[in-house]
């Protein structure tokens, strides 16, 4: 099976909990709905994925990890939906289709985000793994997500928006915490529910580092395809950062530079597999690459 | 020591804690601005010290349980940013203060919520008890909080506002989920991790009672309190409910039979405590009398 399959092979898994996470469970259907509609938009699912790919590659059951690795993906799913709305991005588009508060006001979109948010921790304390992993995995998880990760991320990056003043390092430490912080606590996590199966610290070492050189990828990836990319492909406009004043790897390093500094985070990502061996350190060190050479 | 001396220590203990858990933790200093300027502008405390009163009544240490309950308080203040935004219910006025969005803007109040949410989860996965106790409390509180009840319950407020045709049946539904679900859900955690104690299945189904009336009871009274309540005690404009067209129980019972429905609500609350003795009963039973009798 090649990268591509298997890929698709999670996401599919992936998607269809999804599909039967918010259901038939007291929720008031017009929640079901708003919460559903940015839930179900498609998406990479990479967060998700790289929770599964390392329980798996470190021997732990793959159906017992589905509940965390997913609500992952609702608190991603939800910080896109706050992201989105008129008094922070005001964006109109997510990946091609109107944002969530576009389809059902701003009302019901702020709460169908505090409903993915709340929902995700119901989620994840519900994983049929020992307690105290579930307590360390999901508290790296609301650590990640919380105002010392994403959620800080986003408030520095809303401040430094239209300053001209921002060095690489300001700008490294905020997307350090605004969208390095969630993708590396999916990989650190999966590490520590891992232990259930004989993971140690070394691996969640190494899940770190691979953890943050990914989420630093992308993210460069992503400020380099808002200049370069096509709109049909990303489902979103392009230029949107620098309509907006916001300052991206491109505008500080060049477009030369910011591929190198991502190809650079891919090589250190691969770097921390060589402990591993067999068919998910392939797919990982696939993914390193995937992600440089993504597209959308 | 009385009640009112005995609540204020309570009080006391609660702010001391919430004064120190966002400071110097990796959190950008304006975000760390918005979530003190609500956490801290003051509130009654009543889920945080009805979750630490139980622990007690049951022998469970004071500061173990602390940091749990007021986690409980940064979902409630979280609660409290996101009803009053323009979209929501469009308040400029919270406990006598500017509310947050009028203060720091709605991007950044938006975000002090979020931010606030997710850290009350890792202040309640840090509690020093075991592993097991705390992935069932933080799970009910996900679940009261979350959209199937907290969330949940803001959703049906908002569909039925303006709606005349509502029933007692649907009010006390929609309640239920939007204050008394994390009311009750406080209390529940309490008896849940009072476990460590020595506490069984039946103090946790005797702290559900409890914390149902309290939460209906709560509800009622505040509803009345918007009729015939002091703006300044209040610290909030009285009339909002009608204004907002928003159906409340002396809309549909009347002043009278709301208050007598209240108190039948405090007297279960005391029923449901016949099986304890001591001052923390006392307490309670006080307490309960208490959400009753309140003017703010």
């Amino acid at each position: 099976m090649n990268f591509k399959e298997e890929l698709n092979i999670y996401s599919q898994e992936i998607n269809f909990y999804l599909s039967q996470c918010v259901k038939g469970q007291g929720i008031p259907c017009e929640l079901v709905k708003a919460m559903e509609y940015s839930l179900l938009a498609g998406g990479k699912r990479i967060r998700p994925i790289l929770c599964l790919i390392w329980g798996k590659m470190l021997g732990v059951n793959f159906e017992q990890i589905l509940p965390f690795a997913c609500g992952i993906e609702l608190i991603h799913t939800y910080s896109l939906i706050h992201d989105d709305l008129p008094a922070m991005d005001n964006d109109d588009l997510r990946r091609g289709k109107p944002t969530n508060h576009k389809v059902f006001g701003e009302a019901l979109a702020i709460l169908a985000g505090d409903g993915l948010l709340t929902h995700a921790f119901s989620m994840m304390l519900s994983t049929p793994l020992p307690p105290h992993l579930i307590v360390s995995a999901s508290r790296e998880i609301a650590w990640a997500s919380g105002p010392a990760g994403m959620v800080g991320g986003q408030v520095l990056d809303m401040l430094y928006t239209g300053k001209n003043s921002l060095d690489l390092k300001e700008l490294q430490k905020m997307h350090r915490m605004k969208t390095g912080a969630l993708i590396c606590g999916a990989w650190v996590s999966g590490a520590i529910l891992a232990r259930s199966a004989g993971a140690d610290d070394m691996d969640e070492k190494m899940a770190r580092e691979y953890g943050q050189a990914i989420g630093l990828a992308f993210q460069i990836v992503d400020d380099i395809l808002d200049i370069v990319g096509n709109e049909q492909e990303l489902g979103k406009p392009i230029g949107s950062d620098r309509d907006q004043g916001k300052v991206t790897y491109p505008a500080l390093l060049g477009l030369t530079k910011s591929r190198e500094l991502a190809e650079e985070c891919a090589q250190k990502a691969r770097a921390s597999l060589t402990r591993y061996a067999g068919q998910e350190k392939d797919f990982l060190t696939e993914l390193a690459q995937y992600i440089v050479n993504r597209i959308s």
